[in-house]
Parts: structure tokens; C-alpha cells; sequence
């Protein structure tokens, strides 16, 4: 309560409210009102938009099928460092965390538009290397680079758009339902290790080391996956690029309602338990850039996909009503019932 | 000839090729080369490819249309100056120069996603009025911004990217034929003097020098214009944001001929005559950032064009077979019917 009135004296002797004051996501939020409020409703494109902003994708209906595009970028020095992952697998990456977008709304990709900005110091060799990465993982998901730009700037940032089409209704963060379960894919917190791994090298043996790097930089887009959850019937999902609590909590507010998670349901890799044993946990639900899927429904659903997927799915917790005073709230529970304290949340960039 | 061979032996002597060595377009080269090498051609979406690499949008195959999309980017410093524009009008333009890329095509834009970098210092205000900018122009253009992201970053950068259908067949750079005529609507090189105005600040009187800028700042993308070419039967086009003659080398190149621009055909716009005497042809012929269109076709044609477009059209040149020696060449002739020199060429990032 006094922490609020202290920041909103700041915000009245300042006059400027600046972006770093209200982070990324206080920002999509403005633009978002702003784009509702005065876009012009009578546009057929506005008409045929089935999902706008907010969500991992948008989509839209086009004659014979529903159409999906995402954007999403990698800006070297805040998403990356040239020292800590090589050529093929920037490219790689760029290319994963966008299709992964395509995966948390149950489409397959088709186009991708690349847009690279950098210095011209670079070789040639190593763009091109970072480019086969790109169309290595884009043949493997059947998806076509077919156009892009290129500009010159201090530092590297790679923007991809991906475009595809949704077989089945879209999966949104908006459609969660009281009730329900809440659950996630593989093991979250493997990418948040692999940092862990590179910038304070502890002491760990070198095959372990290698897999955690890895799941940081080669992350695997869930195409296939979405595509079931998708056809079986499951109506909320979104991937784990901002971390498991920050993206659970992006469902809570997009749906209006809170969430519970049990800390004794969450899946803990070996490997965490073994070398993380005092941050294991909060690698696990503040960490990001996993890209698995976290997604709500019925445990009868969620024992049928299980059945379908070849990868581990765990329920972690359940979809809860909002009350007066707590709206699109994550709790963490730890053994005993008591709520874990809230610092343990997603990435943020200007708030980091 | 002794050029080439003092270049290939500086490339030996470093043993790394740069990107600033072989330019924007050499990497653009490169890339594409690479992407029709090692692309899986058996992919539906390759298989549904129309336009790839290397035109002004990309183009595909949908069950019920032909689908468009483009990207291109705004990057501070490099491509604008935040004291050189306001943030209405970065927004505005941002958008401007990918529906210039849209009209380019013939194509009608639907959607767009924005993807914005940027430092967390800058007010919401302004951000907001960037936003404004762009949705202004948007609801002119009947297109909805339906997703983006927001990333933190050193320097703003705006990467935009548009979908929309091509009603008609697109118009390419590929398609030109030797006897055509080289048509262009409206008066390039304001823009360049535009910037001249900002940089250098001439003497000349206010109202002119405020509608330089706003050449430069508010360019109007020629949508409906690019309509009425491909419904009349314009095969090849191409926008004017590199320079006349850099992307009339587009249009040769990837057609496999040359062209012939009469200096004494160029359509001068009273302002540059009056206030830029020395340099005038150089701003028209090399200065970029016009977005009018570049198109070839048949007098008669271009004569039909001319009676529904409420804009300038000027024919200045004709498409020429290439020669054993000669390909994708743009040779300016002046008034005497001598061959202007080729410095006068059009922007590249990694080269100036």
C-alpha cells in the first residue's frame, strides 16, 4: 500500500512515465488499448480477426482456412551473447522461439520472413552458418524462408515472422475455465540452468553441462504436440519463453482468474535436483526459454493426451476463480501449504 | 579487370570476407543462394511458392487466393534520426515503407505485426504517439495491427511485417521485357532533398523546405496505384525507397537486361530545380526513400495507366537486351547522349 503511493508520487514529480516504468508487458498493454480504441472497426481485416493482440499469434479467417502469424525477436547483448551460443544454433534458435508461438496455438508453420539487422564486421562465413541453423530446423518443420531484409546496425537482431494456418480452433491464453487443470510439458528450468552453466560455471560434469546448454540454445518447438492438444479438444495453451510462473500468469490475466501450483507436482530433471539443490526451484518456475507447453483442461483430456504424446506431461496445479482483491494471480504452494514469496517470477526486459 | 584482381587479392590476404565487403545486396545474394540450395523443395509450402527472395514481397499459393508478405525495418541511426522526425511520423513511416512494398506487388494489405526494440528510457507518450502514427496510416490502408512484440534494445528499432492478397497476377522485378519502357510516377529525389534540408539547411524558404521534409518523413505509399498497374497488365514493378537507378538495377538485374535512362526525360520538380541547382539530377537519380513506383511496359499501356492514375507518370527510358559484357546494367544518358558517370548510384547500408 505505501509502496504504491510512494511510486505514484515518483510518477507525478517525474511528469513522464517512461517505459522502463511500466516493463514489456505494462506496455503491449497500452498499445493494445490504444489499437482497440482506434482502429477502425469496419475494416474487413478488422471483421475476419478471430485472435488480435496479446496472444502468441494472431489469427484470422480467410476464405478456405484460419490464418496465423507471430513475430518475435532475438537482440544480441539482451537475448544472446556471440560468447555463449555459436552460429547455426542462433539461427536455429531465432527460427524456434517463433515457431514455438505457431505450437502454443495448436498451427502449422508454413512462411517465415527473416529480418536481420547487424554490423558489417562480421564474415560472411558466420551469417551464412547462422542461416543453414535457420533452414535446418525450418526443413525439419516444413516451413519455407521466403523473404526478409537486411540493414546494418551496432548490434545484431534477428526478427522473424512466421506465418501458417490453424487446422483446428486455435489455442489462446484467454479461454482458461475454473476448474480446471494446469498442465505442462518436459521439464522446465533446463534452458534457466544452461545460463546458470554459462555465466557462473559451477562445478558440474561436462556431459550435464552440455545438456543444459543445449536445451538453452537449441530449444525444440513443439509443432507436433500443439497439433494434438489442439485436436483433442484442448482450448488454452501458451509456451514457456518468459518462465512457467510469468507465462501461467499471461493465461490468468488473459482469462481473468488465478491459478494454484503445487511445488511438490512440478517435474524437477534430475540434473536440477542434483547440481541447482538451492535454486532448483527457482530456475524451475522463474526461468524461461524452455518452450514447452503449459496448457488447462479437464484431467480426462489431459490423461488422453498423455497417452498420445511421447514426451512427459505433469499436472502442476488448478485453474481457480478470481475474487475482489486478487484477478489473474499465480500462487505457488509450497509442501506444507504455505505460498511461496512472489519474487519468484518471470523475465522482464526493462525491469532486469 | 586490374580492379578485380587487386580486390580478389585483398579478399586472399584477410582470408574472411566481410558483410561489409559484398554490401546489403551481395548478402541478399548469398542468402538466397543458400535458402534455394539447401531448402527441402518437396515442401508443400516451397511447392506453393510463387515469389521468393528478392522481390519486394513474398508470394504463395492458398487455397482460395495468392498470398502476400513483406518486411522491412527502421533503424535508429541508421535509418532515421529522433531529432530529424517526430514519433507520429516515425510510426507513419515505419508503416509506409512496407505498404509501399504491398503496392510494389499490386497487392491489397490486410495485416500487420509490429515488432518494436527499444531503449526503457523513452516516455509511453511517445511510444504511444509512434503507435498513433502507424495506426493512422493503417486505418487509411484499411489494415489492422493484429500482434508485434516489444524487446528491449540499445537503440528503437521498428520491424514491420504486412500480409495481404494479390487479386491480380503480382507484379515481380523479374518479368521485364527488352523494348519496354520504363515509366515512374511522381517526382523522386524530394525525399533526398528533404534530408539535404535537415542535414545541411539550405536557404530556402520555409513552406518549401517543410514539404521536403514531409516527402522525406510522410511518404504515401501508392496502394491503389499498384492496383490499377497490375488490373491493367503491369508484369513489373518495383518501389522507389534504395534510389532510381539502385533499384531500377533491381528490376535489370533480376530481369537479366539493362536500361537506358534519359537524363532529359526525368520529371524535375520545380523546388529541386529552383533550390538545388547543383545537385538535383544526383538527388533524383540516386537519393532513395521516395516510395513511388518503378514500372516497365508497353507505351500503349502505360498511356492507359496514365488516363486512370490522378498522379504523374513520366516515361525516362527503355529496357535493352543484355550484351555478352553487360548485364543488369542501368545506363543514364545526358541531355548530349553521353553516358553519365556511375557514381551516381543508389543507398547502400554497408557501403556508406
Amino acid at each position: 500500500m505505501f509502496g504504491h503511493f510512494v511510486r505514484n508520487f515518483a510518477l507525478c514529480y517525474n511528469h513522464v512515465m517512461l517505459v522502463s516504468d511500466i516493463g514489456e508487458f505494462g506496455l503491449i498493454e497500452k498499445i493494445s488499448r490504444l489499437i482497440q480504441k482506434t482502429s477502425d472497426k469496419r475494416m474487413e481485416s478488422w471483421q475476419n480477426l478471430t485472435v488480435g493482440i496479446g496472444d502468441d499469434a494472431a489469427v484470422w479467417k480467410s476464405p478456405k482456412s484460419l490464418q496465423t502469424a507471430t513475430t518475435d525477436v532475438l537482440v544480441e547483448k539482451v537475448h544472446f551473447d556471440l560468447s555463449h551460443i555459436d552460429w547455426p544454433d542462433l539461427g536455429w534458435k531465432a527460427m524456434a522461439v517463433n515457431l514455438s508461438d505457431i505450437a502454443a496455438m495448436g498451427a502449422i508453420p508454413h512462411y517465415a520472413l527473416v529480418s536481420l539487422s547487424l554490423p558489417g564486421y562480421h564474415s560472411v562465413q558466420d551469417i551464412m552458418s547462422m542461416y543453414k541453423g535457420m533452414i535446418k530446423i525450418c526443413n525439419l518443420y516444413h516451413t519455407s524462408i521466403v523473404g526478409g531484409n537486411i540493414s546494418s546496425a551496432d548490434n545484431i537482431s534477428i526478427n522473424i515472422t512466421l506465418i501458417g494456418t490453424c487446422p483446428y480452433q486455435p489455442m489462446t491464453r484467454s479461454s482458461a475455465k475454473p476448474g480446471q487443470l494446469i498442465a505442462i510439458t518436459g521439464y522446465p528450468g533446463l534452458a534457466a540452468a544452461g545460463m546458470t552453466v554459462l555465466h557462473e560455471k559451477p562445478q558440474i560434469p561436462a556431459r550435464h553441462a552440455n545438456f543444459l546448454i543445449r536445451s538453452l540454445n537449441q530449444p525444440q518447438p513443439l509443432i507436433n504436440e500443439g497439433l494434438v492438444l489442439a485436436l483433442t479438444g484442448v482450448k488454452t495453451a501458451i509456451d514457456i519463453s518468459d518462465g512457467l510462473i510469468a507465462d501461467l500468469t499471461h493465461i490468468c490475466k488473459a482469462s481473468n482468474l488465478n491459478a494454484i501450483v503445487h511445488t511438490n507436482l512440478l517435474p524437477v530433471h534430475p540434473i536440477l535436483k542434483n547440481y541447482f539443490k538451492q535454486d532448483y526451484v527457482k530456475l524451475l518456475l522463474g526461468g524461461g526459454e524452455d518452450y514447452g507447453l503449459i496448457f488447462t483442461a479437464e484431467g480426462e483430456l489431459i490423461d488422453k493426451i498423455r497417452d498420445q504424446l511421447k514426451i512427459r506431461v505433469t499436472i502442476i496445479g488448478e485453474i481457480i476463480e478470481s475474487t475482489a482483491t486478487k484477478k489473474g494471480v499465480v500462487t505457488v504452494l509450497d509442501e506444507t501449504g504455505k505460498p511461496l514469496p512472489e519474487e519468484i517470477t518471470g523475465w522482464n526486459h526493462y525491469r532486469h
